[in-house]
């Protein structure tokens, strides 16, 4: 009898590991691959969401990689709509309801893959409940948000949170021609870097528009505004870009082992600390490569490297997830951000004795057209110069120059090794001494 | 008495190691630095020339990075249309022609840096110095090429040699309305690319209308037209882009030991076999970190390394120039190429036993606007996995993708290292799998 694989989920976690096994096990009568997911799509790029409320996606459906037909011609049983409820453990079995027929089967596994991923963080606040108060972390949400934005007309947006989603979203109204507030509780847009290179997202969004308030904390919603210790924020739609929390209930009431923020444990394999049953995706915990310190990274990158890594050791292989270092990238207009491994301020919560250097330069040669302004921060280590992390905030062409120092960071380099290296120029690409390599000779020499 | 230091050469080479130098040493009394310009200008981006002639540079003069005027602010003596025509290592001394009097100086010297570039090659082919044929390294080169480019209406260009200034040149005069032909005597264009990558370039040249002549020899100039092994062709102006020489006569008249295609000879600090005597840039020969050999790259990133190394050392510091690895991108219109390492056959030539993977892919998520081909190149060495070179041709914002995979080189990562590294990713910028991960992926498994 062949053996069964049961997957939790419909999207990268899930559906990813579970292709990745059946292209190494295809023979149907050695491993049957079921999957249940709750939504009615699968396999769908949520980055994609605020660029289809931009405008710049034809529909929603374009950022649908894999159909569920798709799987299911590729051997992957998967049942939209179906929602699972419980794991049992002992008895080896999932319960499950049909959201259709409300009817529930009990389902039995051999292996079971949890890819149940993350969902956008609503405080408990009141009238977080409103009808316009979105949070978008599937294309479900993304169809509401899309349905409400044309019955209301957007011209007044507001986005709480002024993180990746705060921005990306705050773009998408921009380009409805809304009037877009921006309100985050700390003291600087973009957490995710120091506070000096987060003034430079926040004025480059002053500078497109964007009403942008720092410092300012929402205590709850009204119907068509916003309320906040700095007073109320008319407002016609409500984006949540607060974070996500991991999907992470089910293996919890299942005994399975959670860690950071509530993320689902795994070892290096991906396994969780049930026998048989894997995990991967955005319901992960990772380790970060620097820090050493386990992490909750829910991007896309990580969802898709941990369930190829799931795949392959289900199918019979063997695959090791290496961990993360937290590269992302993002964009606001022209205005480009990216990041790598540790902020000063992170590197110094890991116990490191951090040292950095901001350089400002260009994109390319100053006399070739549009050569715009690029910032970059690199962080090291004091005393060994070793590289832990980068910051880049620039104009068009800065962002994916962060892979360079992702590079860095996981070969171990110091900033004057990074400094040396034999990194590509021309005029339309660059200045000479590129903007990476000036900021890593600035950081050598303080280390 | 104040040391002296004898600086040939007012570009990249000679003035920037003349900088830094200064920078360390500032006191006059202590260093006194005197420079011999032949030209009229200094420390030029001659990468620039050919976005000064496509007129996406209003001025050849925005292509000075720093004049006459500003050296001699910071403590340089730099003379142009100075031309020195000997070096005496016994009596150590330069004889320096004054161009504008004829008069002959004999300047003395303690130290010498030899910063004397490269020029065009030109083949000694009849007709080769006719007034149409025109070699581009200089700005006064430039200043001729566009002054005959005007007068001829230039309805008709070649441009002999089909890398990179090849390449820079073609597009340049695809922005006048001309009609471009490049004649290229190997069997592919851009040979510091394998065939297989250089043919897709040849296939954007190609579709961006350029008349493409690969296997075609040049064997002469007539008045309107060039002679080749294939018949005759039209022009109004011909552009050689066959590579440069280094100008290393100077040096080598003086005993200075040459080495790689006449190149001077340095070792890690840039010193010459000449006791006090320093050469930095387009003249000097560089070691190939994965090669292990001498090489000679005439590349203004290069030049400026080697010059910056070399003016630490002048300057009583110690800094060691670490090698090449041959990263370089360029440019037609909407297609990037970049190139790092070794390619699959320099590997060979090296005695790698090396295998490679290509792949295809797009610059960004495919539902995101303008998401343009890409395919990259990883090449590695068999058993134990080592990325040796890479390769990319693809739409905007593929070229400096390449950087990724020099630093991987750079800190001898293999395939997998690479192919498991947390890069970045955003729908404007990547696919989820970065086309480089990718790469190195299918590489890692051939390896």
């Amino acid at each position: 009898m062949a053996e069964r694989l049961v997957v939790v989920g419909g999207d990268a976690g899930g559906m990813a590991a579970a292709a990745q096994a059946r292209r190494m096990r295809p023979d149907l009568t050695d491993l049957e691959i079921i999957g249940f997911e709750r939504g009615g799509r699968t396999s769908f790029a949520a980055c994609g969401i605020p660029y289809r409320v931009a405008g710049l996606v034809a529909e929603l459906d374009d950022l649908v990689a894999r159909s569920p037909e798709e799987h299911r011609r590729r051997g992957i049983d998967i049942r939209v709509h179906h929602d699972v409820r419980a794991i049992d453990l002992d008895e080896r079995t999932v319960e499950v309801v049909d959201l259709a027929s409300g009817r529930i089967l009990v389902e039995p596994f051999d292996q079971l893959l949890i890819g149940t991923g993350a969902r956008p963080i609503r405080p408990d606040l009141p009238g977080i409940e409103s009808e316009f108060v979105h949070g978008v972390q599937n294309l479900d949400d993304a169809e509401d948000l899309l349905a409400h934005a044309e019955d209301a007309g957007c011209r007044r947006v507001v986005v709480v949170g002024g993180g990746y989603i705060g921005l990306e979203m705050a773009e998408a109204f921009l380009m409805w021609g809304a009037h877009v507030t921006v309100v985050e509780a700390a003291g600087e847009v973009m957490r995710t870097l120091d506070c000096d290179m987060g003034a430079l997202v926040r004025q480059a969004m002053q500078n497109h528009g964007i009403d942008v308030r720092t410092g300012v904390t929402v205590e709850g919603f009204e119907p068509g505004r916003v309320l906040t210790d700095h007073g109320p924020i008319d407002a016609d739609l409500v984006v949540l870009g607060i974070g996500v929390q991991p999907n992470s209930e089910l293996a919890d009431e299942a005994g399975i082992k959670l860690g950071v923020r509530n993320s689902i444990v795994v070892d290096r394999r991906q396994r969780t600390s049930a026998e048989g049953v894997w995990a991967a995706g955005d319901c992960c915990q990772s380790i970060h490569l620097v820090s050493q310190q386990p992490v909750h990274v829910a991007l896309g990158t990580v969802a898709n490297r941990q369930a190829r890594v799931a795949g392959i050791n289900i199918g019979g292989g063997y695959a090791s997830f290496p961990g993360v270092i937290g590269s992302a990238v993002t964009k606001l207009c022209a205005t480009e951000i990216g990041r790598t491994g540790l902020t000063d301020a992170e590197a110094k919560a890991a116990a490191f004795d951090p040292v950095s250097a901001v350089i400002e330069s260009k994109t390319r040669a100053g006399y070739y057209p549009d050569a715009a302004p690029i910032h970059v921060k690199v962080v090291v280590e004091r005393g060994t110069g070793r590289v832990l992390g980068g910051q880049i905030v620039g104009g068009p062409g800065s962002a994916k120059r962060i892979d360079v120092i992702a590079v860095a960071i996981t070969s171990g380099m110091t900033a004057d090794e990074l400094a040396s290296t034999d990194l590509s120029y021309a005029p339309p690409f660059s200045p000479v001494w590129d903007p990476v390599l000036l900021a890593a000779r600035e950081a050598a020499k303080l280390a």
